[in-house]
């Protein structure tokens, strides 16, 4: 992986040290080069101080090997080229558009007005008495404020998060699965990347010699991988069948787990529903089967169910693990799950608030002593993102004045992100040597392309993944930022990237149209 | 560790079940227990599930160690003392005072008008023309939404931070020490907690078979503690020197590093000024002292400066250890620190807004892209959170409109904490049985109390530490929430205990009265 990621950085310093000695001031190279993350080679060639106690050779070595594709050289690169932009640089586009990241409000969604309004009055309770205030957001800013200690915003909660708050995300899930949720399983948390790792943390424990495994999805969303690498446990992948539309089946499940025979011990399996990066949204059927295999192999269930707002296939519903897992009776009910949930997607999109929630059940009750223990050095997670998550499951209700604009607001993101998905998949497919399935929920489209011997052959000489040679190239020609399949992991000898279907409808039909010419001039060119 | 804290538990728990046998309800022991951290034993009183796949046996072993005094047993007991109050139960007093965490607005303290009008417009821009809010306050907001993807504070930043907030903290250092901070070594955080934890998490790497450590003062923060134990690091103590007003003397930094010969690997010396819990502001000859042994024994600083803003003694100064190793030069200005700040002390303390940065220094170019790449995978820290962190480091300037209300806020809460901080030391010095070094900074007092032997005895019929049980007598009896010294570390055969200065001035004296009154008592009951 990590040579992988070095030679990513490689390809893209070469850019950078090209571009700069066009154009940087003697300021520049640094200044877009160090302003982001992952880049070694880049770092490495600013001016370096010997002697230094931190080196490579001393660095935790987890922290090394550690990757994180969505934020990784090609989103430095395109950093880099919007500078240059901005600077006057003469490009074949004139602006970056950013399909890498699931990154809602950056890509010009507009903000649920009810969220906005409940946060501008618990930070400034002042407005209380404004009339440009609903009086359902005045009510719920008084009930949140009444949960804080002080009754401020600023003080610290119970690291699990804010009682009412809490109670609030049980009376959603109750809602929504039919079944009783107890709020002391709830645990917020600051997005739901927050609430994974201190799951994950938990299984960090050897077992008769052999290191704790995680089994994942591939293709993944990389902060599996990331954190795994981090704990220094053992990813198992179990591949999506693509043919299939990137259904889970439960042969390939046991072949993953029965390959680790001796090797490792997977301790939980991680399935993501709606898929990123893949869309997929699984049947019940399918989930009640994962239930089975895991009470069978005893594994823990960790189920990232953060896109249960985003399905936009007719012919597919959303299935909590939770609710099938109680419908199947015991010993079913009685499995580890831990469900994630966040405010950064959904039709809400508050990803720079970092708000989330745990739902964890059927833990012994001193390991959930420990779990909570865990948590409380960090204090506790941002107080507005907690209530930007209460907003989220408990949103305004028939007869409450702001209910039509929330309603409007809400279907117009969703309803606006179905007709995306499909013009995604659509093109994609009209798009000789590229195959996309269905854009069933999430947020993105993972479609496969086929690259020529040519183009792999020069990505090997460039010591690029043949996929990241591809997008690399995309971004310097047509300003597109995507994500290459091997950055979530694809079957060997298949390459796919992944794309947001987030640009709005207008910039989204010129992407598009822009890929269609790149694809077959990238296409001739390597013949 | 553990032991003593299950003990702690245990001894909680005799009051949990029996309070729960005269009034809860029969959801009501669940319902004060499991809402809050740290508790096994108590959580192994409700209903276990048999069976279970995740157990104490095959937990993260470092998760079971680890340790949160500030937020331990003590407080679980404090907030089912304040359920019952609300259920009618006739105690010796008539509300839970809490110091035993630095929680400014929990404790009454108002929040700084700018930083929530600003907070008020980047969450609800509509706002933007609304008269009531001053012309500095709408371009601060919308000077940071400039800096937000799609303009909105919904969007991911970099994971360091919005380029535009981590200038403006390099300007408010520069200012601070007269030397240049490059904004590029400033990375923005959930609170210190969460930048502390990102550069320890650095260090995890055995050298020469060796266990890396970590030097930290005793007493000390419990998220050093808590962090060394969950990364599985080693902990080396040195003793501050009590007698010399908490000082920080050479000889027992040596002593402490000595004894660590062959056992582990000490990387990194913590320095925590203003002192939490001991109040003490550091000389400038101290740091110079401070330095120049980091540099001998080749060991990284860690500058916990979070209360760098808390200083009430008229003899003491701030001095950052950045501005002290600049003005020392070379070969000290090229020393690797990480300073820590805050946006949760000061005289803003906004705890639950989850702001702060770190500013490291002098790390080598390739392991600084590793620490970037490291954080990548949490997205990044809140927005609100940056924010805010913004209009602490760039706060309103003499001729805004803002300045004068911006002034007479931030001087009234300073001045108040140092009366505060004054009438704390001089009460307990007046109670027989204990002394105090004055509060020169920060928020709590580290008073010494004289403990007799048949508390001890009794202490250790009930396997709690001396100190722990004393806490826990005084909160049953008056109602004060303190931390046992033994939390945070203490020189074997002292006692102590951790108060904030934070109850505002009237309740401050009643908790001191009380406090007085149950010293003498706890001292007769015990002759």
């Amino acid at each position: 992986m990590s040579s992988r990621y070095l030679a990513l950085a490689n390809r893209v310093i070469t850019y950078s040290v090209k571009r700069a000695k066009e154009k940087a001031s003697p300021n520049h190279l640094p200044g877009w080069i160090l302003n982001h993350s992952q880049f070694p080679r880049a770092m490495a060639s600013i001016s370096r101080r010997e002697g230094c106690l931190l080196t490579l050779a001393n660095l935790n070595p987890n922290v090394k090997v550690m990757e994180f594709a969505v934020c990784g050289p090609l989103q430095i690169r395109a950093s880099a080229i919007e500078k240059e932009l901005e600077q006057g640089a003469k490009k074949p586009f004139n602006e970056v558009i950013k399909a890498n990241i699931g990154d809602c409000h950056a890509m010009g969604q507009t903000p649920i007005t009810f969220i906005r309004q409940v946060l501008a009055l618990v930070s400034y309770p002042e407005l209380m008495d404004d009339p440009k205030f609903p009086d359902d957001v005045k009510e719920r800013a008084k009930l949140l404020l009444a949960g804080c200690r002080g009754g401020s915003a600023g003080s610290y909660t119970d690291s699990p998060g804010i009682e009412i708050i809490r109670r609030h995300v049980a009376e959603y899930i109750e809602k929504r699965d039919g079944y009783p949720s107890d709020w002391q399983d709830i645990i917020l948390c600051a997005g739901a990347s927050d609430g994974i790792k201190a799951v994950l943390k938990l299984l960090i424990c050897e077992i008769c010699g052999l290191k704790p495994a995680i089994m994942v999805p591939i293709p993944q969303y990389p902060l599996y991988s990331a954190t795994i690498a981090e704990f220094d446990m053992q990813q198992v992948g179990y591949y999506l069948d693509e043919s299939k539309g990137w259904g889970l089946t439960i042969e390939e499940l046991k072949r993953a787990i029965n390959d680790t025979q001796g090797k490792c011990k997977p301790r939980a399996l991680v399935v993501i529903n709606p898929g990123n990066p893949t869309g997929q949204v699984l049947t019940k059927q399918n989930i009640q089967e994962i239930i089975k295999f895991a009470n069978e192999e005893g594994l823990i269930l960790l189920a990232d169910e953060v896109y249960q707002h985003n399905v936009y296939d007719k012919n597919s519903e959303f299935h909590s693990f939770k609710k099938v897992l109680m419908e199947m009776g015991p010993p079913y009910s009685q499995t580890e799950l831990a469900s994630f949930m966040s405010c950064s997607k959904g039709y809400m999109g508050e990803c720079g608030l970092r708000g989330g929630y745990a739902e964890v059940i059927n833990l012994q009750s001193d390991v959930k002593a420990m779990y909570l223990k865990s948590i409380s050095a960090m204090l506790c997670p941002t107080v507005l993102g907690q209530m930007t998550m209460d907003c989220v499951v408990k949103p305004p209700e028939p007869g409450q004045p702001s209910y039509d604009l929330f309603i409007k607001e809400k279907n117009a993101v969703l309803k606006s992100l179905a007709e995306r998905a499909e013009m995604v998949a659509k093109t994609f497919n009209s798009i000789c040597g590229m195959s996309c399935n269905a854009v069933q929920g999430a947020m993105y489209a993972f479609p496969q392309i086929y690259l020529p011997p040519k183009a792999i052959e020069i990505a090997k000489q460039q010591k690029l993944a043949p996929d990241a040679y591809y997008a690399f190239q995309l971004l310097e020609n047509s300003g597109i930022c995507i994500v290459p399949g091997s950055g979530f992991g694809q079957k060997e000898g298949t390459y796919h990237f992944r794309t947001t279907i987030l640009p709005q409808p207008e910039k989204l039909k010129v992407m598009l149209e822009k890929f269609k010419i790149f694809h077959q001039e990238f296409l001739k060119k390597h013949q």
